[in-house]
């Protein structure tokens, strides 16, 4: 909110350099930009609202940038959009600027998918003639349909949207952009950027306020991007005096660990296993999707609570290490994830020639088809826990620490939902430590980039946490190679790292 | 030019911020932008150029843009533009960056006269709808086709010109930017903007490199546009430690008196007289342009010199100063600017019910109609003579010095030739002085345009003298009008201030 002293012949500055002045003085800073497309209609502005105006301002390091000005009495919302651009799901969440508070959430379906379920194809294809276009409108235009849907959801309109904050994996955040991201998978694993900053929304063909502007999260390297950024912002690990793990489980097993003076960061495949697409069965939380599963006393029936309990049609990354854990616990699958034909009685069917454990019969599915999961999910399951483990032991090792001496794990999980630690100790996906250690935090990249909107001083925050980061590179690691292998075993080939597991024996 | 360590696996960085670490290590900033446009093409270009690139950088104050990249080798032409907004004449001058050589210069109508040939009917008709996107749509149309002219006539394509400068009146560098000038002219007389900075050319609808940025001068006030700061920066005054005085004849007559510790400025109209459009003579300077004038020893012929030794087609605001001094030291007009028949002889005839002193015959002239200056000419001529030297005396009056005492004056016109002083004071329009004390500096507005496109170190300068002026406001001052009255008489109603003006009796 600023008050001008209107123009008088003794003080006949311009209009444009009146605001500025005076918000020179309340900002206490000299360093204002107005954007030129301002300036057209601020003489009429100034002059309707008697010199009481309230200006949006965007701060950007050192620079104030005027982003729009409104009459001091405007009530029209000023709303801020944080994204998670997910390799599968696109996550928004929108926040009410003046207040802090959500207004609402939604998630779509990454529609690159149809080009590549993995980033990998994704890449390659943007390698071919209008390629890398198709890739970025594709996603440009499902953004811009979910902005416009949750907009109307909250009696918003796309242009009440003032600022945007996005965070993404390296590749994600390239094709966000339109930019080639051809390097980052050859090596030497170049990307085109680190450190994007901030773009108007036209630029990138967003449909918000036309003066809005972009946070881009920069990523660390070609492995580590801004989504983890965005994930360390959110949990706080760099500012804590004790040394913390982050454990972001998503399409990439992404872990961090350090403090306030360093941070080292590992992310390796955890594979498709947890995230819809690749999978038949996990997939992106949403209503119907069974996020939490029991097994019933009798161990016949499974009880499964789906997204506003819906009758279920799929089961989430998190539902499906609930489900692996009980399967082991119960003695379903064995020890290197096989089916035990002899537990798992009548609900052990065959499709497409393959062992099939039936979890919700047709009749109860939303589907009308029997809902279950194949050997071929669970060994994708059991290899990307064994390289969340893998890369675990590893990072702490490189550092010197054995994982039982730290305090406090954040586990994030970008599908949506929250994951469960007991099931994922079970499992043997995470260390076997007293379950307080373990702090859940759900999506932790879309939490950093809703700070960002929130809070202006984040933006330093985010060059610090990414200037601190050392990356581990797991591809050239055999210690990682031969930690993998170990741990491809449920909860691992050596059950003494897992006392609290109790390991059914056959039969 | 600037060499990149090619990426490794020890030293991927991206590609932007290897770029950037490289520039800033040796330009010795922190402060570099790369505009998000270059990023698409950026890794091909490093990777074409094995990491030798020159980069095209312009210093905005602190920052350092980044605007184009190319192969070291690449020799494409790099130009700038130096552009004069006047109203009625704009000029181009087309610069070669790398060596800061002019390569060609031109000119063309303002179109805008086509609305109203004087700045007040143009500003008035911006306030109708569309009115001001007419006005520059008009401007901007004739400036491209300009630019298309004069790059093609070097040899060069619009998309070689990289920086652009433009210096105009208040009214003139709204028009350009398509702001509403309705403020300025009235009271309490207030500009949209006063330090309108870097804009790119894009936003302006300037057809050159489409990263190209165009700076336009700011201007102190309603009534001191950036053609003047231009003209004190070309000039030199703000560093002298004299005192010295810079004399604008243009539309309007602007004073600017000071040295490197303060500026006093003063502008009034000096009157459509000295420039093409309201007057039938008095026009700007091309080819065919009586600039110097003449009279044949026998007193019955002018001897006349035209720009390009073409035929007679009209004469320029120099070449009217020159004549008027001729007419009156020949005695073929009066003290009061009135023809006398006795001396005029057979050249004197009538136009229009009005006395009509035929300089070029019919048969000698480039029009096939006879060349020459009516009463209504010489009138405005002698307003426009008498504003001048009354805002002269004004101005030093006003910080207590007497024109006497001071050493230099620079002697300017915009309309494009040089005045000669000796004309000058011989007609009154300024003070009868030691030839010595003036330096004729040609279009000021232009030199000053052209500086900054050479010199990165300008930018501050502007600023410091823009904010170094004060305005002397003369619509209110008493004084002035006395003045102004007392020197409406060739040269003065007390001549013996121009004691070596010859003043021939009557008859």
């Amino acid at each position: 909110m600023v008050s001008l002293p209107p123009p008088s012949l003794r003080d006949n500055t311009a209009d444009a350099d009146r605001l500025v002045r005076a918000l020179q003085t309340q900002l206490e800073t000299d360093d204002i930009h107005i954007d030129f497309n301002l300036l057209k209609k601020l003489p009429f502005q100034l002059r309707n609202a008697a010199y009481e105006v309230k200006c949006i301002l965007y701060k950007n390091r050192r620079q104030w940038i005027v982003i729009d000005i409104k009459e001091a009495r405007d009530a029209s919302p000023l709303a801020g959009l944080a994204v998670d651009l997910g390799t599968t799901t696109v996550v928004l969440r929108l926040i009410d600027l003046p207040s802090g508070t959500v207004l609402s959430e939604s998630s779509f379906h990454n529609p690159q998918i149809s080009i590549g379920p993995d980033i990998l194809t994704r890449v390659h294809f943007a390698g071919k003639t209008e390629g890398l276009k198709q890739l970025h409108d594709l996603l440009i235009a499902a953004l811009n349909d979910s902005i416009r849907k949750i907009c109307s959801d909250c009696g918003l309109r796309p242009e009440d949207i003032y600022f945007l904050s996005a965070a993404g994996n390296t590749v994600m955040t390239h094709l966000f952009m339109g930019l080639n991201p051809g390097g980052i998978i050859r090596e030497p694993y170049i990307p085109v950027v680190n450190r994007p900053g901030l773009i108007a929304a036209p630029e990138l063909g967003i449909a918000v306020n036309p003066q809005a502007r972009v946070l881009i999260f920069p990523n660390a390297g070609s492995y580590f991007g801004g989504d983890l950024v965005a994930g360390i912002l959110y949990s706080g690990l760099h500012r804590r005096s004790d040394t913390a793990i982050l454990v972001d489980v998503g399409t990439n097993a992404e872990v961090v660990l350090g403090n306030r003076d360093w941070l080292a960061a590992c992310a390796g495949a955890a594979g498709p296993a947890l995230e819809g697409g690749a999978s038949r069965i996990g997939m992106m939380a949403g209503p119907g999707v069974i996020d939490h599963i029991e097994l019933e006393p009798d161990e016949k029936r499974f009880r499964c609570q789906t997204i506003n309990a819906l009758p279920p049609r799929g089961i989430c990354g998190s539902g499906l290490i609930e489900l692996a854990a009980l399967l082991f616990s119960a003695g379903m699958i064995d020890g290197r994830g096989r089916f035990v034909p002899q537990n798992c009685g009548t609900k052990l069917t065959e499709r497409s020639g393959l062992p099939y454990l039936v979890i919700v019969p047709a009749n109860l599915s939303a589907t009308g088809a029997d809902l279950g999961i194949s050997q071929t999910d669970l060994d994708s399951l059991i290899r990307s826990k064994a390289a969340m483990y893998a890369i675990l032991e590893t990072i702490s090792a490189s550092v010197g620490l054995s994982l039982e001496t730290i305090d406090t794990f954040y586990v994030s999980g970008t599908f949506g939902s929250i994951i469960k630690p007991e099931a994922a100790v079970a499992i043997g996906m995470l260390p076997d430590l007293p379950l307080n250690r373990y702090v859940s935090m759900g999506n932790s990249s879309i939490g950093g980039a809703t700070m960002t909107l929130t809070d202006p001083g984040c933006l330093e925050e985010i060059d610090a946490i990414r200037d601190r980061i050392t990356y581990l590179e797991l591809n050239v690691n055999q210690e990682f190679m031969t930690r993998f292998s170990a741990a491809r075993f449920l909860p691992h080939t050596d059950l003494s790292r897992f006392p609290s597991v109790k390991v059914r024996r056959r039969g």
